[in-house]
Protein backbone atom coordinates (compact mmCIF):
# COMPACT_ATOMS: atom_id res chain seq x y z
CA UNK A 1 0.00 0.00 0.00
CA UNK A 2 1.26 3.52 -0.88
CA UNK A 3 1.84 6.05 1.95
CA UNK A 4 2.38 10.16 2.10
CA UNK A 5 3.14 12.54 4.63
CA UNK A 6 0.23 14.63 4.97
CA UNK A 7 0.90 17.93 6.39
CA UNK A 8 -2.07 20.57 7.29
CA UNK A 9 -0.87 24.22 8.01
CA UNK A 10 -3.70 26.27 9.55
CA UNK A 11 -2.57 29.86 11.06
CA UNK A 12 -2.38 28.31 14.82
CA UNK A 13 -1.18 24.86 14.51
CA UNK A 14 0.57 22.40 11.68
CA UNK A 15 -0.68 18.93 11.99
CA UNK A 16 1.97 16.52 10.35
CA UNK A 17 1.28 12.60 9.73
CA UNK A 18 2.35 9.62 7.90
CA UNK A 19 -0.71 8.14 5.98
CA UNK A 20 -1.46 5.24 4.19
CA UNK A 21 -3.59 5.31 0.95
CA UNK A 22 -6.45 3.62 2.78
CA UNK A 23 -6.67 6.60 5.18
CA UNK A 24 -5.06 5.46 8.27
CA UNK A 25 -2.83 7.25 9.65
CA UNK A 26 0.46 5.51 11.01
CA UNK A 27 1.92 8.59 13.17
CA UNK A 28 0.84 11.84 13.32
CA UNK A 29 2.03 15.16 15.47
CA UNK A 30 1.50 18.74 15.91
CA UNK A 31 3.31 21.82 16.04
CA UNK A 32 2.54 25.47 16.76
CA UNK A 33 2.54 27.51 13.34
CA UNK A 34 3.82 30.31 14.81
CA UNK A 35 4.72 32.05 11.56
CA UNK A 36 6.13 35.44 12.64
CA UNK A 37 9.17 33.07 13.64
CA UNK A 38 9.78 33.03 9.85
CA UNK A 39 9.00 30.86 7.00
CA UNK A 40 12.96 28.94 7.46
CA UNK A 41 11.96 28.28 11.05
CA UNK A 42 8.93 26.36 10.03
CA UNK A 43 10.28 24.37 7.20
CA UNK A 44 12.83 23.08 9.46
CA UNK A 45 10.69 22.37 12.34
CA UNK A 46 8.08 20.30 9.60
CA UNK A 47 11.67 18.58 8.77
CA UNK A 48 12.31 17.35 12.04
CA UNK A 49 8.51 16.65 13.19
CA UNK A 50 8.18 14.68 9.69
CA UNK A 51 11.27 13.00 9.99
CA UNK A 52 10.61 11.71 14.15
CA UNK A 53 7.13 10.28 12.04
CA UNK A 54 8.74 8.00 9.51
CA UNK A 55 10.99 6.74 12.33
CA UNK A 56 8.29 5.71 14.90
CA UNK A 57 6.11 4.90 11.69
CA UNK A 58 9.16 2.03 10.64
CA UNK A 59 8.17 4.29 6.81
CA UNK A 60 11.76 5.11 5.44
CA UNK A 61 11.02 8.43 3.07
CA UNK A 62 11.69 6.83 0.14
CA UNK A 63 9.10 4.69 0.90
CA UNK A 64 6.37 7.79 0.53
CA UNK A 65 4.69 7.84 -2.77
CA UNK A 66 4.95 12.01 -2.50
CA UNK A 67 4.33 14.99 -0.02
CA UNK A 68 0.45 16.76 0.43
CA UNK A 69 -0.20 19.80 1.89
CA UNK A 70 -3.23 21.80 2.59
CA UNK A 71 -2.71 25.10 3.69
CA UNK A 72 -4.91 28.05 4.89
CA UNK A 73 -5.52 30.09 1.57
CA UNK A 74 -4.95 31.93 -0.35
CA UNK A 75 -2.57 29.75 -1.72
CA UNK A 76 -1.67 29.32 -5.33
CA UNK A 77 -1.40 25.41 -5.95
CA UNK A 78 0.32 25.32 -9.48
CA UNK A 79 3.31 27.89 -8.30
CA UNK A 80 3.03 26.38 -4.15
CA UNK A 81 3.22 29.98 -3.26
CA UNK A 82 1.59 31.51 0.14
CA UNK A 83 -0.55 34.91 0.18
CA UNK A 84 -2.36 35.26 3.15
CA UNK A 85 -0.91 38.30 4.98
CA UNK A 86 -3.15 37.93 7.79
CA UNK A 87 -3.15 34.26 8.74
CA UNK A 88 0.12 33.66 8.27
CA UNK A 89 2.32 36.91 8.59
CA UNK A 90 5.76 36.83 7.34
CA UNK A 91 5.59 33.98 5.00
CA UNK A 92 4.20 36.12 1.99
CA UNK A 93 5.57 35.23 -1.05
CA UNK A 94 6.95 32.77 0.19
CA UNK A 95 7.28 28.82 -1.79
CA UNK A 96 6.11 25.68 0.39
CA UNK A 97 6.16 23.53 -2.72
CA UNK A 98 10.22 24.59 -3.25
CA UNK A 99 10.76 24.38 0.39
CA UNK A 100 9.31 21.13 1.43
CA UNK A 101 10.16 19.30 -2.00
CA UNK A 102 13.66 20.41 -1.59
CA UNK A 103 13.68 19.26 2.19
CA UNK A 104 12.65 15.72 1.39
CA UNK A 105 13.40 15.21 -2.40
CA UNK A 106 10.03 14.11 -2.97
CA UNK A 107 7.14 15.40 -5.24
CA UNK A 108 5.05 18.23 -3.43
CA UNK A 109 1.77 19.25 -3.93
CA UNK A 110 -0.03 22.26 -2.37
CA UNK A 111 -3.83 22.91 -1.79
CA UNK A 112 -6.29 25.23 -0.16
CA UNK A 113 -7.19 23.89 3.42
CA UNK A 114 -10.75 23.66 2.58
CA UNK A 115 -10.23 21.13 -0.53
CA UNK A 116 -7.43 18.69 0.93
CA UNK A 117 -10.31 18.31 3.95
CA UNK A 118 -13.64 17.71 1.79
CA UNK A 119 -11.17 15.50 -0.18
CA UNK A 120 -10.26 13.71 3.19
CA UNK A 121 -14.15 13.47 3.44
CA UNK A 122 -14.72 12.13 0.05
CA UNK A 123 -12.27 9.58 0.50
CA UNK A 124 -12.78 8.34 4.08
CA UNK A 125 -15.54 10.30 5.35
CA UNK A 126 -18.71 11.74 5.55
CA UNK A 127 -18.27 12.65 1.47
CA UNK A 128 -18.22 8.32 0.94
CA UNK A 129 -17.15 9.03 -2.50
CA UNK A 130 -20.24 11.11 -3.86
CA UNK A 131 -19.74 11.88 -7.56
CA UNK A 132 -20.60 15.46 -6.50
CA UNK A 133 -19.53 16.77 -3.03
CA UNK A 134 -19.40 20.34 -1.75
CA UNK A 135 -18.26 20.72 1.78
CA UNK A 136 -18.60 23.88 3.77
CA UNK A 137 -16.58 24.53 7.43
CA UNK A 138 -18.47 26.64 9.96
CA UNK A 139 -15.68 28.54 12.20
CA UNK A 140 -13.45 31.69 12.57
CA UNK A 141 -14.70 31.81 9.22
CA UNK A 142 -16.82 29.59 6.34
CA UNK A 143 -14.79 28.21 4.16
CA UNK A 144 -15.86 25.65 1.70
CA UNK A 145 -15.05 22.89 -1.32
CA UNK A 146 -16.23 21.00 -3.67
CA UNK A 147 -15.08 17.61 -5.18
CA UNK A 148 -16.44 16.75 -8.58
CA UNK A 149 -16.19 13.33 -9.82
CA UNK A 150 -13.15 12.38 -7.20
CA UNK A 151 -11.08 16.01 -8.33
CA UNK A 152 -10.92 18.56 -6.22
CA UNK A 153 -12.73 21.55 -8.49
CA UNK A 154 -10.81 24.47 -9.13
CA UNK A 155 -11.89 27.74 -10.68
CA UNK A 156 -10.03 30.73 -13.37
CA UNK A 157 -6.96 30.88 -13.11
CA UNK A 158 -6.54 27.66 -10.68
CA UNK A 159 -8.11 29.62 -8.01
CA UNK A 160 -10.20 28.38 -5.19
CA UNK A 161 -13.57 29.75 -4.98
CA UNK A 162 -15.03 31.01 -1.86
CA UNK A 163 -18.37 29.16 -0.61
CA UNK A 164 -18.46 31.11 2.55
CA UNK A 165 -19.25 34.02 0.84
CA UNK A 166 -22.48 33.15 -1.03
CA UNK A 167 -25.11 36.34 -0.73
CA UNK A 168 -27.56 35.69 1.98
CA UNK A 169 -29.17 38.88 1.82
CA UNK A 170 -28.72 42.43 -0.16
CA UNK A 171 -28.07 44.37 3.52
CA UNK A 172 -26.53 43.12 6.81
CA UNK A 173 -22.90 43.56 7.51
CA UNK A 174 -20.35 44.16 4.94
CA UNK A 175 -17.86 41.67 4.77
CA UNK A 176 -13.96 41.83 3.53
CA UNK A 177 -14.94 40.08 1.01
CA UNK A 178 -16.83 43.12 -0.30
CA UNK A 179 -20.41 42.69 -0.52
CA UNK A 180 -22.91 43.26 2.54
CA UNK A 181 -25.06 40.13 3.73
CA UNK A 182 -22.64 36.84 2.77
CA UNK A 183 -22.81 33.86 4.76
CA UNK A 184 -19.86 34.25 6.86
CA UNK A 185 -20.96 37.78 7.87
CA UNK A 186 -24.17 35.58 9.57
CA UNK A 187 -22.83 32.31 10.42
CA UNK A 188 -19.13 32.13 11.37
CA UNK A 189 -18.12 31.87 14.88
CA UNK A 190 -17.70 35.56 15.80
CA UNK A 191 -20.61 36.56 13.65
CA UNK A 192 -22.95 34.39 16.23
CA UNK A 193 -20.51 35.58 18.65
CA UNK A 194 -21.24 39.22 18.25
CA UNK A 195 -24.88 38.83 18.06
CA UNK A 196 -24.86 36.43 21.14
CA UNK A 197 -23.27 39.31 23.08
CA UNK A 198 -25.52 42.29 21.94
CA UNK A 199 -28.27 40.02 23.72
CA UNK A 200 -26.63 39.58 26.51
CA UNK A 201 -25.04 36.23 26.42
CA UNK A 202 -22.00 35.41 27.23
CA UNK A 203 -20.74 33.04 24.79
CA UNK A 204 -21.68 30.96 21.54
CA UNK A 205 -22.37 27.50 23.45
CA UNK A 206 -24.95 29.49 26.22
CA UNK A 207 -26.55 30.77 22.84
CA UNK A 208 -26.92 26.89 21.45
CA UNK A 209 -27.58 25.75 25.08
CA UNK A 210 -30.87 27.48 25.43
CA UNK A 211 -32.11 27.35 21.93
CA UNK A 212 -34.98 26.05 22.55
CA UNK A 213 -36.93 27.39 25.42
CA UNK A 214 -35.33 30.89 24.82
CA UNK A 215 -36.81 32.95 22.75
CA UNK A 216 -33.78 35.78 22.52
CA UNK A 217 -31.13 32.98 21.89
CA UNK A 218 -33.84 31.38 18.84
CA UNK A 219 -33.19 35.03 17.57
CA UNK A 220 -29.85 35.11 17.82
CA UNK A 221 -29.67 32.30 16.37
CA UNK A 222 -31.88 33.16 13.42
CA UNK A 223 -29.81 34.58 11.17
CA UNK A 224 -27.60 32.16 11.36
CA UNK A 225 -30.19 29.91 10.42
CA UNK A 226 -30.92 31.91 7.27
CA UNK A 227 -27.65 31.80 6.32
CA UNK A 228 -27.41 28.03 6.35
CA UNK A 229 -30.61 27.90 4.44
CA UNK A 230 -29.08 30.46 1.65
CA UNK A 231 -25.94 28.79 1.33
CA UNK A 232 -27.71 25.83 1.24
CA UNK A 233 -30.37 26.59 -1.00
CA UNK A 234 -27.57 28.28 -3.65
CA UNK A 235 -25.40 24.53 -3.89
CA UNK A 236 -28.53 22.80 -4.26
CA UNK A 237 -29.35 25.33 -7.22
CA UNK A 238 -25.83 25.79 -8.43
CA UNK A 239 -24.31 22.67 -7.85
CA UNK A 240 -27.18 20.01 -7.23
CA UNK A 241 -24.53 17.68 -5.73
CA UNK A 242 -24.75 14.04 -4.35
CA UNK A 243 -23.75 14.92 -0.71
CA UNK A 244 -23.58 18.47 1.25
CA UNK A 245 -20.99 17.77 4.15
CA UNK A 246 -20.67 20.42 7.27
CA UNK A 247 -17.61 20.59 9.09
CA UNK A 248 -15.63 22.95 11.58
CA UNK A 249 -15.77 23.68 14.90
CA UNK A 250 -19.07 25.00 15.14
CA UNK A 251 -20.50 22.46 13.23
CA UNK A 252 -18.57 19.69 15.69
CA UNK A 253 -20.22 21.08 18.36
CA UNK A 254 -23.81 22.05 17.22
CA UNK A 255 -24.31 19.05 14.32
CA UNK A 256 -28.01 19.12 14.58
CA UNK A 257 -28.36 22.99 13.96
CA UNK A 258 -26.42 22.76 11.02
CA UNK A 259 -28.33 20.19 9.48
CA UNK A 260 -31.34 20.39 9.93
CA UNK A 261 -31.49 23.94 8.74
CA UNK A 262 -29.93 22.72 5.34
CA UNK A 263 -32.12 19.59 5.16
CA UNK A 264 -35.31 21.82 6.03
CA UNK A 265 -34.14 24.07 2.92
CA UNK A 266 -33.79 21.30 0.73
CA UNK A 267 -37.10 19.76 1.58
CA UNK A 268 -38.90 23.50 0.22
CA UNK A 269 -37.01 22.97 -3.29
CA UNK A 270 -39.64 22.51 -5.96
CA UNK A 271 -37.87 22.31 -9.35
CA UNK A 272 -35.70 20.08 -8.51
CA UNK A 273 -35.29 15.92 -7.73
CA UNK A 274 -33.71 16.13 -4.56
CA UNK A 275 -34.12 12.17 -3.95
CA UNK A 276 -31.04 12.15 -4.65
CA UNK A 277 -29.05 14.53 -2.09
CA UNK A 278 -28.61 14.11 1.47
CA UNK A 279 -26.53 16.39 4.36
CA UNK A 280 -24.52 14.70 6.46
CA UNK A 281 -22.20 16.35 9.32
CA UNK A 282 -18.04 15.73 8.82
CA UNK A 283 -16.50 12.82 10.23
CA UNK A 284 -12.71 13.15 10.20
CA UNK A 285 -12.79 16.92 12.74
CA UNK A 286 -9.40 17.76 11.91
CA UNK A 287 -7.66 15.09 10.53
CA UNK A 288 -9.72 15.63 7.37
CA UNK A 289 -6.94 17.96 6.09
CA UNK A 290 -4.27 15.89 7.07
CA UNK A 291 -5.70 12.41 5.47
CA UNK A 292 -7.65 14.68 2.82
CA UNK A 293 -3.65 16.50 1.61
CA UNK A 294 -1.65 13.20 2.07
CA UNK A 295 -4.51 10.87 -0.08
CA UNK A 296 -4.12 13.79 -2.78
CA UNK A 297 -0.37 13.37 -3.14
CA UNK A 298 -0.46 9.72 -3.47
CA UNK A 299 -3.60 10.45 -6.40
CA UNK A 300 -1.20 12.58 -8.34
CA UNK B 1 -16.98 17.05 -41.39
CA UNK B 2 -19.57 15.44 -39.30
CA UNK B 3 -23.22 17.17 -39.23
CA UNK B 4 -26.10 16.32 -36.81
CA UNK B 5 -29.77 17.29 -36.55
CA UNK B 6 -30.28 19.75 -33.98
CA UNK B 7 -33.80 20.04 -32.00
CA UNK B 8 -34.69 22.76 -29.84
CA UNK B 9 -37.85 22.72 -28.37
CA UNK B 10 -39.52 25.13 -26.01
CA UNK B 11 -42.97 25.92 -25.21
CA UNK B 12 -44.02 28.07 -28.32
CA UNK B 13 -41.60 27.01 -31.25
CA UNK B 14 -39.19 24.26 -32.26
CA UNK B 15 -36.19 25.20 -34.05
CA UNK B 16 -34.85 21.88 -36.00
CA UNK B 17 -31.76 22.46 -38.22
CA UNK B 18 -28.79 20.76 -39.98
CA UNK B 19 -25.72 21.22 -38.51
CA UNK B 20 -22.40 21.21 -39.38
CA UNK B 21 -19.46 19.55 -36.64
CA UNK B 22 -18.17 23.47 -37.31
CA UNK B 23 -21.40 25.52 -36.04
CA UNK B 24 -22.61 26.49 -39.59
CA UNK B 25 -25.96 25.45 -40.10
CA UNK B 26 -26.45 23.82 -43.51
CA UNK B 27 -30.51 24.38 -43.56
CA UNK B 28 -33.33 25.16 -40.67
CA UNK B 29 -36.75 25.86 -40.13
CA UNK B 30 -39.13 26.33 -37.14
CA UNK B 31 -42.52 24.78 -36.42
CA UNK B 32 -45.30 25.81 -33.84
CA UNK B 33 -44.93 23.88 -30.41
CA UNK B 34 -48.81 22.59 -30.24
CA UNK B 35 -48.48 20.45 -27.49
CA UNK B 36 -51.61 20.45 -27.09
CA UNK B 37 -52.60 18.62 -30.38
CA UNK B 38 -50.49 15.64 -28.75
CA UNK B 39 -47.00 13.96 -28.50
CA UNK B 40 -47.31 11.94 -31.86
CA UNK B 41 -48.46 14.30 -33.80
CA UNK B 42 -45.37 16.63 -32.75
CA UNK B 43 -43.42 13.80 -33.68
CA UNK B 44 -44.84 13.39 -37.04
CA UNK B 45 -44.39 17.09 -37.85
CA UNK B 46 -40.55 17.02 -36.51
CA UNK B 47 -39.72 13.85 -39.16
CA UNK B 48 -41.56 16.19 -41.65
CA UNK B 49 -39.65 18.98 -41.09
CA UNK B 50 -36.23 17.11 -40.94
CA UNK B 51 -36.21 15.15 -44.08
CA UNK B 52 -37.23 18.69 -45.48
CA UNK B 53 -34.14 19.85 -44.14
CA UNK B 54 -32.17 16.59 -45.45
CA UNK B 55 -33.36 17.36 -48.92
CA UNK B 56 -32.77 21.23 -48.59
CA UNK B 57 -29.12 20.94 -47.69
CA UNK B 58 -27.97 17.55 -49.54
CA UNK B 59 -27.62 15.79 -47.25
CA UNK B 60 -28.77 11.96 -46.68
CA UNK B 61 -29.84 10.79 -43.11
CA UNK B 62 -27.63 7.91 -43.49
CA UNK B 63 -24.73 10.76 -43.65
CA UNK B 64 -26.09 12.62 -39.98
CA UNK B 65 -23.98 11.73 -36.85
CA UNK B 66 -27.13 11.46 -34.78
CA UNK B 67 -29.81 13.75 -33.43
CA UNK B 68 -29.58 16.18 -30.49
CA UNK B 69 -32.65 17.89 -28.53
CA UNK B 70 -32.50 20.47 -26.18
CA UNK B 71 -36.39 20.78 -25.01
CA UNK B 72 -37.42 23.10 -22.11
CA UNK B 73 -37.12 21.61 -18.75
CA UNK B 74 -37.46 19.20 -16.92
CA UNK B 75 -36.48 16.62 -18.85
CA UNK B 76 -34.50 13.40 -17.72
CA UNK B 77 -31.64 13.32 -20.07
CA UNK B 78 -30.92 9.96 -18.71
CA UNK B 79 -34.34 8.29 -19.91
CA UNK B 80 -35.40 10.57 -22.71
CA UNK B 81 -38.95 11.05 -20.79
CA UNK B 82 -40.33 14.84 -20.70
CA UNK B 83 -42.19 16.07 -17.25
CA UNK B 84 -42.97 19.52 -17.67
CA UNK B 85 -46.73 20.28 -17.78
CA UNK B 86 -46.85 23.81 -17.72
CA UNK B 87 -44.62 24.29 -21.13
CA UNK B 88 -45.55 20.86 -22.61
CA UNK B 89 -48.83 20.55 -21.92
CA UNK B 90 -50.24 16.45 -23.16
CA UNK B 91 -46.03 15.30 -23.13
CA UNK B 92 -46.38 14.31 -19.52
CA UNK B 93 -44.00 10.92 -19.11
CA UNK B 94 -43.65 10.49 -23.20
CA UNK B 95 -40.06 9.67 -24.25
CA UNK B 96 -38.00 12.18 -26.79
CA UNK B 97 -35.01 9.75 -27.39
CA UNK B 98 -36.79 6.61 -28.16
CA UNK B 99 -39.79 8.66 -30.58
CA UNK B 100 -36.94 10.39 -32.11
CA UNK B 101 -34.58 7.80 -32.52
CA UNK B 102 -37.17 5.21 -34.00
CA UNK B 103 -37.98 7.75 -36.29
CA UNK B 104 -34.80 8.39 -37.93
CA UNK B 105 -33.26 5.42 -37.40
CA UNK B 106 -30.50 7.39 -35.58
CA UNK B 107 -28.63 7.76 -31.82
CA UNK B 108 -30.22 10.54 -30.03
CA UNK B 109 -29.76 12.61 -27.03
CA UNK B 110 -31.42 14.83 -25.45
CA UNK B 111 -30.79 17.57 -22.95
CA UNK B 112 -32.53 20.30 -20.90
CA UNK B 113 -32.44 23.43 -23.11
CA UNK B 114 -30.63 25.98 -21.24
CA UNK B 115 -27.39 23.29 -20.90
CA UNK B 116 -27.54 22.82 -25.42
CA UNK B 117 -27.71 26.24 -25.63
CA UNK B 118 -24.32 26.96 -23.21
CA UNK B 119 -23.00 24.14 -24.85
CA UNK B 120 -23.10 26.23 -28.30
CA UNK B 121 -21.90 29.66 -27.05
CA UNK B 122 -19.08 27.53 -25.41
CA UNK B 123 -18.15 25.92 -29.23
CA UNK B 124 -19.33 28.94 -31.07
CA UNK B 125 -20.41 31.84 -29.40
CA UNK B 126 -19.46 33.93 -26.23
CA UNK B 127 -17.99 31.10 -24.43
CA UNK B 128 -15.23 30.49 -26.15
CA UNK B 129 -14.41 27.52 -25.18
CA UNK B 130 -13.48 28.56 -21.52
CA UNK B 131 -12.32 25.85 -19.19
CA UNK B 132 -15.43 26.93 -17.33
CA UNK B 133 -18.49 28.77 -18.82
CA UNK B 134 -21.94 29.71 -17.11
CA UNK B 135 -24.17 31.46 -18.55
CA UNK B 136 -27.72 32.42 -16.88
CA UNK B 137 -30.60 33.57 -19.78
CA UNK B 138 -33.24 36.06 -18.56
CA UNK B 139 -36.33 36.12 -20.93
CA UNK B 140 -39.81 35.18 -19.47
CA UNK B 141 -38.09 32.72 -16.63
CA UNK B 142 -34.40 33.10 -15.74
CA UNK B 143 -32.46 30.05 -16.93
CA UNK B 144 -28.77 28.93 -16.33
CA UNK B 145 -26.01 25.95 -17.40
CA UNK B 146 -22.47 25.72 -16.26
CA UNK B 147 -20.23 23.84 -18.77
CA UNK B 148 -17.34 22.63 -17.53
CA UNK B 149 -13.89 21.50 -19.13
CA UNK B 150 -16.69 20.86 -22.34
CA UNK B 151 -19.03 18.92 -20.59
CA UNK B 152 -22.47 19.67 -19.75
CA UNK B 153 -22.72 19.91 -16.07
CA UNK B 154 -25.07 17.32 -14.48
CA UNK B 155 -26.19 17.45 -11.13
CA UNK B 156 -27.05 14.39 -8.69
CA UNK B 157 -29.45 12.04 -10.45
CA UNK B 158 -28.60 13.15 -13.77
CA UNK B 159 -30.59 16.56 -13.07
CA UNK B 160 -30.16 20.03 -14.16
CA UNK B 161 -29.16 22.66 -11.81
CA UNK B 162 -31.67 25.21 -11.89
CA UNK B 163 -29.36 28.66 -11.55
CA UNK B 164 -32.00 30.56 -12.20
CA UNK B 165 -33.03 30.05 -8.83
CA UNK B 166 -30.28 31.51 -6.88
CA UNK B 167 -30.86 33.54 -3.22
CA UNK B 168 -30.96 37.21 -3.29
CA UNK B 169 -32.31 37.91 -0.42
CA UNK B 170 -34.09 36.43 2.23
CA UNK B 171 -37.80 38.14 2.11
CA UNK B 172 -39.11 39.38 -1.15
CA UNK B 173 -41.68 37.50 -3.67
CA UNK B 174 -42.28 33.67 -2.86
CA UNK B 175 -41.23 32.00 -5.89
CA UNK B 176 -42.79 28.28 -7.42
CA UNK B 177 -39.08 26.94 -7.04
CA UNK B 178 -40.35 27.13 -3.36
CA UNK B 179 -38.28 30.03 -1.74
CA UNK B 180 -38.60 33.48 -1.37
CA UNK B 181 -36.40 36.46 -3.13
CA UNK B 182 -34.57 34.40 -5.97
CA UNK B 183 -33.07 35.52 -9.00
CA UNK B 184 -36.25 34.56 -10.83
CA UNK B 185 -38.49 36.79 -8.77
CA UNK B 186 -36.78 39.74 -9.41
CA UNK B 187 -34.99 39.91 -12.56
CA UNK B 188 -37.15 37.70 -15.01
CA UNK B 189 -39.39 39.50 -17.69
CA UNK B 190 -42.68 39.36 -16.12
CA UNK B 191 -40.97 40.33 -12.55
CA UNK B 192 -39.74 43.72 -14.14
CA UNK B 193 -42.78 43.78 -16.05
CA UNK B 194 -44.75 43.49 -12.12
CA UNK B 195 -42.97 46.06 -11.35
CA UNK B 196 -42.83 48.46 -14.13
CA UNK B 197 -46.78 48.81 -13.99
CA UNK B 198 -46.52 49.30 -10.52
CA UNK B 199 -44.80 52.59 -11.16
CA UNK B 200 -46.83 53.39 -13.98
CA UNK B 201 -44.88 52.35 -17.52
CA UNK B 202 -46.42 50.86 -20.06
CA UNK B 203 -44.30 48.00 -20.52
CA UNK B 204 -40.16 46.66 -19.92
CA UNK B 205 -38.82 48.12 -22.76
CA UNK B 206 -40.07 51.62 -21.46
CA UNK B 207 -38.54 51.60 -18.72
CA UNK B 208 -35.53 50.18 -20.07
CA UNK B 209 -35.60 53.33 -22.39
CA UNK B 210 -36.22 55.75 -19.55
CA UNK B 211 -33.20 54.41 -16.96
CA UNK B 212 -30.87 56.48 -17.18
CA UNK B 213 -33.03 60.21 -16.32
CA UNK B 214 -35.83 59.01 -14.78
CA UNK B 215 -36.02 58.14 -11.12
CA UNK B 216 -38.88 56.14 -11.22
CA UNK B 217 -37.61 53.78 -13.90
CA UNK B 218 -34.02 53.76 -12.42
CA UNK B 219 -36.14 52.38 -8.88
CA UNK B 220 -38.02 49.98 -11.04
CA UNK B 221 -34.63 48.32 -12.59
CA UNK B 222 -32.69 48.53 -9.18
CA UNK B 223 -34.83 44.95 -7.86
CA UNK B 224 -32.80 43.06 -11.13
CA UNK B 225 -29.52 45.08 -11.08
CA UNK B 226 -29.25 43.47 -7.56
CA UNK B 227 -30.94 39.99 -8.44
CA UNK B 228 -27.99 40.24 -11.67
CA UNK B 229 -25.36 41.18 -8.98
CA UNK B 230 -26.20 38.72 -6.20
CA UNK B 231 -26.61 35.51 -9.05
CA UNK B 232 -23.14 37.31 -10.64
CA UNK B 233 -21.47 36.93 -6.49
CA UNK B 234 -22.64 33.24 -6.21
CA UNK B 235 -21.60 32.19 -9.69
CA UNK B 236 -18.51 33.74 -8.66
CA UNK B 237 -17.93 32.44 -5.28
CA UNK B 238 -19.66 29.27 -6.38
CA UNK B 239 -17.93 28.15 -9.63
CA UNK B 240 -15.42 30.88 -10.14
CA UNK B 241 -15.77 30.53 -14.22
CA UNK B 242 -13.05 32.06 -16.25
CA UNK B 243 -16.61 32.97 -18.32
CA UNK B 244 -19.98 34.09 -17.67
CA UNK B 245 -22.26 34.39 -20.57
CA UNK B 246 -25.87 36.40 -20.17
CA UNK B 247 -28.41 35.54 -23.44
CA UNK B 248 -32.04 35.48 -23.53
CA UNK B 249 -34.98 37.97 -24.56
CA UNK B 250 -34.05 40.72 -22.31
CA UNK B 251 -30.39 40.81 -22.54
CA UNK B 252 -30.61 40.43 -26.08
CA UNK B 253 -32.15 43.85 -26.00
CA UNK B 254 -30.64 45.39 -23.16
CA UNK B 255 -27.36 43.77 -23.23
CA UNK B 256 -25.34 46.55 -21.12
CA UNK B 257 -27.32 46.55 -18.38
CA UNK B 258 -27.10 43.26 -17.45
CA UNK B 259 -22.77 42.91 -18.06
CA UNK B 260 -22.70 45.97 -16.82
CA UNK B 261 -24.22 45.08 -13.27
CA UNK B 262 -22.59 41.40 -13.11
CA UNK B 263 -19.03 43.59 -14.02
CA UNK B 264 -19.37 45.91 -11.31
CA UNK B 265 -20.26 42.84 -8.86
CA UNK B 266 -16.85 41.03 -9.65
CA UNK B 267 -14.95 44.58 -10.19
CA UNK B 268 -16.14 44.48 -5.71
CA UNK B 269 -15.07 40.74 -4.95
CA UNK B 270 -11.99 41.03 -2.55
CA UNK B 271 -11.01 37.25 -1.73
CA UNK B 272 -10.39 36.09 -5.58
CA UNK B 273 -8.34 36.70 -8.15
CA UNK B 274 -10.97 37.84 -10.74
CA UNK B 275 -8.18 38.68 -13.93
CA UNK B 276 -9.14 35.66 -15.80
CA UNK B 277 -12.76 36.12 -15.16
CA UNK B 278 -15.02 37.41 -17.86
CA UNK B 279 -18.62 38.50 -18.52
CA UNK B 280 -20.24 38.72 -22.13
CA UNK B 281 -23.31 38.86 -23.97
CA UNK B 282 -24.68 35.48 -25.76
CA UNK B 283 -23.60 35.75 -29.60
CA UNK B 284 -26.10 33.09 -30.94
CA UNK B 285 -29.40 34.60 -30.12
CA UNK B 286 -31.98 31.76 -30.34
CA UNK B 287 -29.80 29.40 -32.43
CA UNK B 288 -27.61 28.53 -29.46
CA UNK B 289 -29.84 25.79 -28.43
CA UNK B 290 -30.04 24.46 -32.32
CA UNK B 291 -26.21 24.52 -32.67
CA UNK B 292 -25.22 23.59 -29.18
CA UNK B 293 -27.64 20.20 -29.39
CA UNK B 294 -26.43 19.11 -32.49
CA UNK B 295 -22.77 19.44 -31.63
CA UNK B 296 -23.52 17.58 -28.37
CA UNK B 297 -24.97 15.05 -30.76
CA UNK B 298 -21.68 14.26 -33.10
CA UNK B 299 -19.17 15.00 -29.58
CA UNK B 300 -21.47 11.79 -27.91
Amino acid sequence: MKHALGIDIGGTKIALGVVAENGSIQANTTLPTDSRLGFKSAVQRMGQAARMLFQSSGTPVTNLAGIGVGCTGPVNPLTGVVDNPHTLPGWDGCNLIDALSAEFNLPTWLENDADVAAYGEYHFGAGEKADRLVMLTFGTGVGGAAVLKGEIYRGAGGGHPELGHLPVTNDGPLCYCGRKGCVESFASGPAIASAASEMGFNSVDAVFAAETDNVSASKVLMDARDAIAAATWSILHGFLPDRIVFGGGLVDAHPAFFVDAARAAISRARLLDTTAVSVAPARLGNLAGLVGAARWAIDQ
